[in-house]
This record gives structure tokens, C-alpha cells and sequence, in this order.
């Protein structure tokens, strides 16, 4: 995913603009209020608001409502029907242990312990593993970690224990749950049990919530647990869940699991793990439960006769989701979009996922509207998104790309993604095409640092003191792009210039502890991660000025030469990694010359690029930005990895190599092919 | 495919600019001499030019310089590594009658009598089916008529023949021969021989060549039998054929027949089909041949012990080719690109196909440098290809279009193809997209007819007396774009604006009696098809005059309301065509009505469009236009029409209806998206 910057250059005078540009953007981070945002906050976690209820509708309608008093131009409602899966209110999903007679000897809990003053509230989901296939399985337990491929490798390779016919339980973390049951489901398990264990989900010295921000051991982790690739609504791939729209069977929807999944707290945990035979596991297997994580299959010998049983009863249904689209028109590019868009729809109240970061885009839209009502208007349009069932797998911000992608592919100049944003107390952190660097950087040396003690120090300093780069840059990390959230479809599959920005913890847990259960509440946030709320005041400050340059900047801020830089970095890194095999090498000719060569050729016209940036007069001159279309690829070379990473795999090395030569070769192309559109026409 | 123009408007002033570019117009037309076509002509079709042949190196060696000396800004040699297909020098292609004993009793002719001044001319392939498995099948012929999915349907279902471990042999003509020869293999035939029959290439009262333009007994028509479907290169579906690129292996090669092909002239037939047994054909079988057109297996009793046996020796290989770019660069919108392409390699002379039409593109270059040097330059940037490897399955034209996709999709306008420009006597032929209708309206009023006694009649109104549209409109018929030239990848793959036009005769043969056959010399041209020079003229005004205005005009010149009407009658005769089955409409409720409201749609952003474009003040404006990328599918919905093909075929109705549905919703999806870049942003 690379940036182009247009060709065009015709008369008109700036430097006023410019001048101005900048004063503003000052007013529009100052403008913005911790007190504000913990109003936003509280406001929108009230109540539960799963996507497709009726609760998440009526914070749609009030967003909208609130945005068009803002001062935005337009707010419109969009809605897609798509498939969600729920609980079965009149079954309940549990998993049992039961003895040789059928009897139920032990049941999990149906749902968490509420939190205190919550007592009341209807319409908290249950824990439950959106669209997990029905079924009630019986069998023997195999523990699997983490359900890893490199698990399930060494369970069948190293231990020599199959799975198929078995129930396999895996702990939360390190890997996308929806690939742990992929993994399961490829290994032939017949049902698969995700919990939460402490070594994974309770930070040392912390009280478990509503004493500290540690998981209850009643606490569970809910979440869908597809294989979408992208997709979006299941039904609807490659195109939006519209009412003209063709469906998918059921059979042919992608990414389904076809056995049944639930997710459990580490109390429940216990009582299925504690009898569990068969051999001792590895050091690294071992979680912090006060059990010896035995592989099994099944119980011991005292236990034999006992099986475990899942009991789900979830269904799949197409349902009505609503995003929020709201726009400031640019008022010299409107066709150019500048995007901020994050997920309303939350699994409860949602008080850190996503509603800490809803609540920032609320105050960035708050301060835009202030602006507006002074006469400033962004060169570029603004879009800003409050995207619905997001915990479904992505599908509002999904489908709102496919129905928009013809326009996004013309159009679209940046989308900064705005989900949780606080999952820690320790500073910021950043992951971002390297395009946009040296606007991240230039942002945060005009925040303030959120922590105590630290007034006066730019966001910059502190978070550069917590977290510089590795060796090799003495600069703030910033990390590559994943997936996981809503800019996937924009970033991924658009190739549109993206980022996302947070405040994160020190330690690098799975995620924060309480993540998906219903103790994400905002008093959490209020008692625990930013009290002052000046940590969510910083954030919307970094995402606000981001989008505020990239709309109201004369030059898009977007950087081709660090680009380069970080495209020679992971070429060498991916070489490297094929370098582990020299002599397979040698053997099927495998070469990463042609990368190299494009990546030389891609630094060589950024270099260039930037170099008529400055020899141009800007006193003079507009630059027309086309957006920043490329498909993703030149990055950090998803393909080449996936590639050789199955070279482990496959039983058949030289069509794996084969099939590593033709991603390097697909790799550089699309240097090349980014490379050229960055050199003059004709 | 469908064009956009964009909604940027930055005051200037014009109106010097637009009456200065009429007047242009004109001299740029009345530049073009049917001498210097006709010196054009003779010059580039003395020598055989094959595709990966020397001599068709030095051809575009010779139009790299001369395009040089004509003005244009830059030309540059752009070559690719592509998979091409030769017969074997030793061992020659050739069709056998065997007795039993193995004899062959009868052999097809290697060769086709070289027409007079040629005798001395090396290099002349003899007629081969380029891409042909090798081999040498044995067995009994069956005749299939033209070798069409129906044909093979009535001979199998009706006549109850299977073709299985046969020799199948078909008549030329009705469908592309890549068709006929997957047709052939889908129903188990050995082998395919495919013939020119006088019924298809043979006009009454006309003498074959060197007296008239008839083909004689023993030319035959030479042509690739790919199934590539847009493929280019075999070898590198998707990515240009570059020294980096990844190649398939010959196996997993795009579109490679698996049997023997071979072509053979109506001399040869005869011996073939006379002795033929079986039952006698339907009349819609029956050629013109003196023989019974029996359908086989295999001959009658008298020669029941005969067999026919191919022998090929055909082989593939990777091969270097050479595409000439030239260029103008644009004064004002240098990364718009107006593109005029056709091919340069040729069968053997290639006096109408391609040499031509790329007669025309070199007087138009040399028309459009004499322009340059009275202080012309166009608006846009002008791209002028001549293409290699056409005849291989539009290698060179999509290897480029490969090459360059990114660029493309953002900044090309329009794709004008220049292949044969005549094919007969009569009038004007227009293939092209429904926005450049108007375009070729105007312009085909403001060239003269070239034919005798029109002297001062217009084009536009000779070509309206041959050949008015159907019933609905009193305007000359145009046709829509199909596939089969090197407009294709950039047509249906990039979805750019494009057009062909070329003189027609009245009747619709399949095609000229001589095409592809060594018949085709300067002299057909010059003594049959255009003594004056004056209908190549002709039609090099109508394709300068495109690509003149596509690169001059202040607005663009497409025509959006136009596209919304042929949408609207494309979309009305497909819904027509699936109303042949109205009891299965219903029941697995199939309805076009999405598609019917997308239309509508568009239709009202096309107006609105166009109403801006009028109130717009041009002395004040100067537009920008993005260029015309959409996938296409809008146009005449051929997703929809081959689901419905399908259907009669399908062993699972159900299943064929789903898919009738899903190609519906996917082409309303595709004009909705495109109405939407029509409507301004925000």
C-alpha cells in the first residue's frame, strides 16, 4: 500500500492558506476536552449495544443526531442486511462433564457476575463464540496451548496425539481465536473450548475488577470466531449486503466453522482441566492455573469414564446493521476523502472496546464542527464513520468499502481507524503505512504528554523515552499495519494509506484482561486507565491532527522516502528468513535479485519524487492529489512469508518453492508498478 | 465500462484554446494522403512478419525511426518473453488418409501457392493452428458443422453421434476457431481439422486470387487456437512478461488446447469429406462443397478400412517481442492518456491484416508531427502502440496493458484500436462503447465519403444510407464491442472507453475470404479493396479524429446519456432472453428489477451530469478528467447472458437459475457504483 501524489500543478496563491492551515490546526487539538470525551464516554455506555439490537440503533440515531448539531454537512444512516449469530435465549449455550450414565456432574456458569450497579440491565449477551456451528459433542479432552499451528504440529508430531473425534481446549492468546478453530477444525476435532487463563489475562499486583482491571475468574472472553479473509458479511462477499444483493446458502457463506466453539472464564477452566490425563506438557504449555495441564486425551484413570459435552445452541441471522457516515465537504478537493472511522456496536457496554475510542471521534467531530463555525473548511473532504458490527468481522466497515469502492479507489487519500483507544497506561502506540511516519512524529511534538509529572513534555518525548525503535532508529516505535480492526478493508484490500493510534501498556499481554467480558464498563476507564482522561484527550489528538493534515495540508503529508526505507528493510528481512534453507535455495533457484532491484528502483523515484516536491514553487502552485490506490503487497510481503512458511508444511517442497519464487515475483511487480506512478507522465 | 469526468474546476481561460483546436481538427484531417497510406502499405507488407521473427523486429525498428522523424516526443522498444507457437521446420504439418496396411493414400498440401512476385520470399509459415498439441491421432472423422456449442449439442442429442477418440472436422467461420477446438476436446474428439468453406469464403461472382479477392482451393486460414479468456502470455496470466516474472510451467499454462489442430484450404476438404458415411446432415449443415456433407463416423463401406491421421509437430516457445510505444506529451493534462493501438505482426504479408490499419496509424502519426511542428499540442497526453504478437492470442497489446495497469486505471481516457482497417467495399464500421457514440457521429460529418460519386457527401451521411440502425433509431448502426483484437485487455479488463472502426462490406461473411492466408498482399488492397487509397483515408480520419478530440477537447467528449440508453436496452433484451423460461422465473424467483432500478439510476445521473456540464462556464473552467476506469459488466450484462447460455446445459437447474441471480445482482451492483461516480462527491 503506497501513496501517489498528483501531476497537476495550476496557478493560485497559498501561503495564506497555509498560514492559516496551521493556526487552525492548533485551535482544533486544543479545542478538544478530557471533560468532553468522559461525557461522550458515559453517554454511550449505559447500556448494551451489540450490533443488530435495537439499543446500538438508538446510539446511531443519537451520533447522528449529535454529529449534525456539531456543525457537520451531512449524516446519513447506512444500513446492510448481514448474517450475525446470536445465543439461543430459550437454550443456553454450557459445556458439561458427564458420567457414564449421561448425568451432568459439572456445568460451566451461563453468564459473568454483573458489576455492581449494573444489576439491572437486560440484554447482556452471554459469553458465546459468534456463529460457532450447533451441536452437542461429546468426547475426550485434548489440551492444545495456545491452538497454534505449531501447537497442533507438536501435539501430532512430537506427543504423537491425534485429535480427530476429540473436544480440544486451548487457552486464549497469541494467535486470532477464529484461527485457533480453524486449526482445531483441520486437526479433526469435533468441538473446541477457548479460556482465559491467568498467565495470559492477570497482570501481577493487580486486583481483578471491580478492585483492580484484572478478568474475574467468572469473566469470559466473547467473540466471533470466523475465517472471513476480509470478506465482510458472509453471505455477501466482494459486494454490499444491499437488498438487490445475492446471497450466499448458508453452505457456500464464508468462513463458518462447522463445529461447535465456546469460550469460558478460568473458574470453569479449572474443572475441566483439573482430571485431565495422559502426558505432561512442555514448560511453555503450562499456564498459571493451579492444575498440570495435562495434553490428555480425556481424564485420568479415576476419572475414565467421565467425558466432556458441549451444549450450543447458537444461531446465525440476517440482521440489520447501521453505519454512520458524516462528512465536512473539502473546499478545494471535495473529492478527495480524508476518513476517521471506528465501531459503535460493542459485545456489552463496550467501556474500552470501542466506546473509548467512539468517544474520541465524537470529541474530534466537536472540535472540527468549532472550527467550522470560525470560517475554517479542509481543503479535502472529511468522512467520519461509525461503523456496526465490527465484533462480527468487520462487517459494516466492510461492506461500506465494497459499495464504496469504486469511489474509495478514485478518491480515498488516508483512513485512520479509531477503535479502542486506550489498552493500557504506559504511552502511545502507533501502527501505520510507512508513508504517514513523519506526520505521525510531526503530530505527537505538538501533543501534550497525558502522564503526570510530565507537563510541559510532548507526547513525542515520553512516548519516545517509553518506547524508542529498536537499534536501528533513534525515534518512537511504530509498528506494521495487522489486521484485526476496521481499516483492514481500506488498508488491505484498497490499498488506501492507513493508520491507527492508542495509548498501550507497557508488558504485551494477548490484549488487556477484561477485553470482550462485560467488566469493560466505564468506570473502568474512570478508576483505572485515565482517571483524568487526558490519556483519550492525547489519543484524540494524535488521530484528530492526523486527519487534519492529511485533509488541510497544500502537500499530502505523506512520506514516499520512508516508504522506501521500511520496503528495503522487510525485503532484507523476508530474504533472510529464506535464507534458513541455503541449499533449497540453490536447489530450485529461488532469488530475491528482482525485489531488490524493484525496491531500488521504488527508492530511486521517491528520492526523485520528493525532490521536485521541493524545487516546486508552492507560493504558486495547487497540488492535485489522486489517492493512494495500490493494491497491498510492497509492504512487508504477506505473500513471500505465507509462502515460505508453508514451505515447512508441504508435502511436496518444489511446488512450495514454486510457489515462493512466483510471490517474489509478485512482490516486485508491484514495486515497480507503485514505483511508476510516482514518476513524471510521458 | 464507463467513463467518469471530474468534478475539479480551476478558472482559466479557454475560449482561444477550443477554437484554436477546431481549426487543427481540420488541418489534422486534411493532412492524411491516401499516397502516403498506400507508401505506408507497400513499404511494411514486402516481407513476411511473423510475430518473434526477425523482420518484424526491423518493422518496428523502421516505424521506431520513423515515428522519430514524424515528431513525436519519444518512442521506445517495449519488450516481453512470451510464449509463441511454431510449426517444426523438419518435420512439416500434415493430414493423411491411411489404408489399413498404414499407407497414406492421401496427404493435405504443405504449403499454399505462393502468389505471383513472391516466389522468391523465405519465410512464409505455412497454415498452421498456432498453439496445437502435438501428436498423431488415427481415426474415423466426424463433421460438426461450424463446431458450435449447439452444433455439438445436435449431433449428440439428435443424431445420437459421440465423438469420443474421434477425429472431429469442422467448417470455419461463426465462432472465434480457440471455440471450436475446446468445443472439440469438451466432447472427447482426438483430434480437430478445421477447413474454408466456399459457403463462408467464397463471395458469387467474384474470382479467387490474384483476378479477384476470393480464396483460392489452396490458401487456407492460419490462427491461434487458445482459450485465453484476456490471458495474454500464456505463461503470466496477470503480470507482464518480464525478465522477473514468474512462469507457469507448460502444464499449468492458460489455455493450451490438449489435441492436435490443423487447418486445411476447401481442395483439401474435398478429399477428406467425400467419402464421408453416415447420415446425411440437416440443410443448415450442408456448405458449398460438391460433396454430401455426410456427418460419419468414419467413411462409407466402400472405404470403411480408411482412417485419417493427423500429423503435428507444432512447437511452443518462449519467445522475445517487441511492442513500439510513441508518445506526445499532453500541454495541460499530461497524465490523461489517449491511447491509439494496433498490431504490427502478421501471418505472413499482412497487406489488410494488420498492415492496413497500421498504414493508418503510421499516416496519422506522421499528421499528427506535422501538426507538432506548426506549434500544436494536444490537451492530453497521446499514446500511439503498434503491438506485437496479436495473432498469438493479443500478447503484446496485453502484456503492456499488464505492465502498466496502475497507470492505466488512473490516467487512461480512451483505447482506440487499429487493426485491419478494411474488410470491404461498402461502408463504414463502428464497434465501440455507447459513450463515444455521439464522438463518432461528429466526426464521421466532418470526413468525406471516399467512395465514387459521392464527392462532397459526408461520411456520416454515405455510411447512414448503407447501413441505418435498426427500427429504433434513423442513425448509421453501431455495433458494440465484442472481443477478438487488442482492445480487449484494456476494454474488458481495465474498463477504459473504447472503440475500433475499419470499412465493412454488405454481406457478413465471417470474415474476408482471404484473411490469414498468404493471399493477403499489398496487392488485394491495392487492386480489389481500395484502388484510390481513398477508404483507408477515410478511415484513418475517423480514428485520427477520435483520438484528436479524446486528447483536445476542453470537456471530454463521452456521452453519458448515450450509455444510460444502451443500458437501458441492453438491460430490457436480457430480461427478454431469461422471459424464454417464465415458469422457472417464478419458481426460483428470478426478477430484473434491481437491475431495471439501477439503470433508472444511472439514467438520472447521467442527465444531472450532463445538465452541469451545460451551466458550467468554460471561459472560466478548465475540467479534469479521471479517467474512465469500471470493471466491466455494465454494458451488456455478458455475465447474465452466459448464466442464461447455461442454463439449458446445466444438469442442475436450480443450481444455473442461483447463478442467474447472482449475475444479476453483481451488474446492478456494477451500474449503481458507476451512476455513483457520476453524482458529485460529498
Amino acid at each position: 500500500c503506497v501513496i501517489t501524489v498528483g501531476w497537476f500543478a495550476k496557478p493560485t496563491t497559498n501561503t495564506t492558506n497555509q498560514i492559516a492551515s496551521s493556526k487552525y490546526l492548533r485551535e482544533f487539538l486544543d479545542e478538544m476536552q478530557s471533560d468532553q470525551i468522559r461525557e461522550h464516554l458515559r453517554k454511550f455506555t449505559r447500556l448494551p449495544h451489540l450490533a443488530g439490537t435495537e439499543q446500538n440503533l438508538r446510539y446511531a440515531e443519537q451520533i447522528r443526531k449529535e454529529w449534525l448539531e456539531f456543525g457537520l454537512d451531512s449524516v446519513e444512516m447506512v444500513p446492510y442486511d448481514v448474517l450475525l449469530s446470536y445465543p439461543n435465549k430459550s437454550q443456553p449455550n454450557y459445556i458439561s462433564i458427564v458420567d457414564q450414565l449421561g448425568s451432568e456432574v459439572f456445568n460451566t456458569s451461563l453468564a459473568e457476575p454483573v458489576p455492581a450497579g449494573y444489576e439491572d440491565v437486560s440484554n447482556i449477551v452471554p459469553p458465546y463464540s459468534a456463529f460457532s456451528a450447533k451441536g452437542q459433542p461429546e468426547g475426550d479432552l485434548v489440551y492444545v496451548n495456545y491452538g497454534r499451528t505449531e501447537d497442533f504440529f507438536q501435539l501430532e508430531r512430537e506427543m504423537g496425539i491425534n485429535v480427530t473425534g476429540k473436544i480440544v481446549i486451548v487457552r486464549y492468546g497469541k494467535i486470532f481465536r477464529g484461527n485457533k478453530v480453524k486449526n482445531a477444525m483441520l486437526a479433526g476435532a469435533k468441538g473446541i473450548i477457548m479460556f482465559s487463563d491467568p498467565a495470559d489475562y492477570w497482570a501481577a499486583g493487580v486486583q481483578p475488577y471491580p478492585d483492580g482491571w484484572n478478568l474475574p475468574g467468572g469473566g469470559a472472553q466473547r467473540g466471533n470466531v470466523l475465517n472471513l479473509n476480509g470478506a465482510g458479511d458472509p453471505l455477501t462477499p466482494g459486494y454490499p449486503a444491499k437488498e438487490y444483493t445475492y446471497r450466499f446458502s448458508l453452505e457456500d457463506a464464508v468462513g463458518l466453522p462447522k463445529i461447535p466453539v465456546h469460550p469460558i472464564g478460568f473458574h470453569d477452566a479449572i474443572h475441566l482441566l483439573k482430571n485431565m490425563g495422559g502426558p505432561i506438557p512442555p514448560n511453555n504449555w503450562k499456564g498459571a492455573l493451579n492444575v498440570s495441564y495435562k495434553i490428555g486425551p480425556g481424564f485420568t484413570d479415576d476419572f475414565r469414564s467421565q467425558k466432556v459435552r458441549m451444549n450450543i445452541h447458537t444461531n446465525n441471522q440476517l440482521t440489520r446493521i447501521y453505519n454512520v457516515i458524516g462528512r465536512i465537504r473539502g473546499a478545494l478537493e471535495p473529492d478527495r476523502y480524508v476518513i476517521l472511522g471506528g465501531h459503535r456496536d460493542a459485545w456489552v457496554f463496550g467501556g474500552i472496546d470501542p466506546m473509548s475510542g467512539a468517544a474520541v471521534v465524537h470529541e474530534t467531530v466537536r472540535s472540527a464542527g468549532r472550527l467550522l463555525s470560525k470560517g475554517w473548511r479542509p481543503r479535502r473532504t472529511l468522512i467520519f464513520a461509525s461503523w456496526d458490527a465490527e465484533e462480527f468481522g468487520l462487517q459494516g466497515s466492510t461492506e461500506w468499502a465494497e459499495d464504496n469502492a469504486k469511489l474509495l479507489q478514485e478518491r480515498a487519500v488516508a483512513y485512520i481507524n479509531a477503535d479502542s483507544a486506550i489498552e493500557g497506561m504506559y504511552t502511545l502506540r502507533v501502527d501505520c503505512t510507512p508513508s504517514l511516519h513523519t506526520l505521525v512524529y510531526d503530530i505527537t511534538k505538538q501533543v501534550t504528554s497525558p502522564e503526570e509529572g510530565e507537563e510541559g513534555v510532548s507526547l513525542y518525548d515520553s512516548w519516545h523515552k517509553r518506547d524508542n525503535w529498536t537499534n536501528d532508529r533513534d525515534a518512537p516505535r511504530i509498528n506494521k499495519l495487522g489486521s484485526g480492526s476496521d481499516f483492514e478493508a481500506y488498508f488491505i484490500r484498497l490499498g488506501i494509506a492507513a493508520g491507527r493510534a492508542r495509548y498501550t501498556k507497557n508488558k504485551r499481554y494477548s490484549s488487556y484482561p477484561v477485553y470482550h467480558s462485560v467488566y469493560e464498563t466505564f468506570e473502568i476507564v474512570e478508576r483505572f486507565y485515565d482517571p483524568s482522561f487526558k490519556r483519550l484527550r492525547a489519543v484524540a489528538q494524535v488521530r484528530g491532527g492526523l486527519i487534519f493534515q492529511l485533509a488541510d495540508s497544500l502537500l499530502l503529508p505523506l512520506d514516499v522516502n520512508q516508504y522506501a526505507d521500511s520496503l528495503r528493510k522487510y525485503a532484507k528481512s523476508i530474504a533472510q528468513l529464506a535464507q534458513r534453507h541455503p541449499e533449497q535455495m540453490k536447489m530450485y533457484e529461488v532469488s530475491f535479485d528482482s525485489l531488490f532491484s524493484a525496491v531500488e528502483n521504488f527508492t530511486i523515484a521517491a528520492r526523485d519524487f520528493h525532490e521536485r516536491l521541493q524545487t516546486l514553487n508552492r507560493e504558486e502552485h495547487v497540488i492535485f492529489a489522486p489517492s493512494s490506490h495500490n493494491k497491498y503487497a510492497g509492504e512487508s510481503f504477506p505473500g513471500i512469508y505465507d509462502a515460505l512458511f508453508d514451505i515447512e508444511n508441504s508435502a511436496d517442497p518444489e511446488k512450495a518453492w514454486e510457489e515462493v519464487k512466483r510471490q517474489i515475483s509478485i512482490a516486485a511487480f508491484t514495486v515497480h508498478s507503485t514505483a511508476m506512478t510516482l514518476t513524471p507522465p510521458a
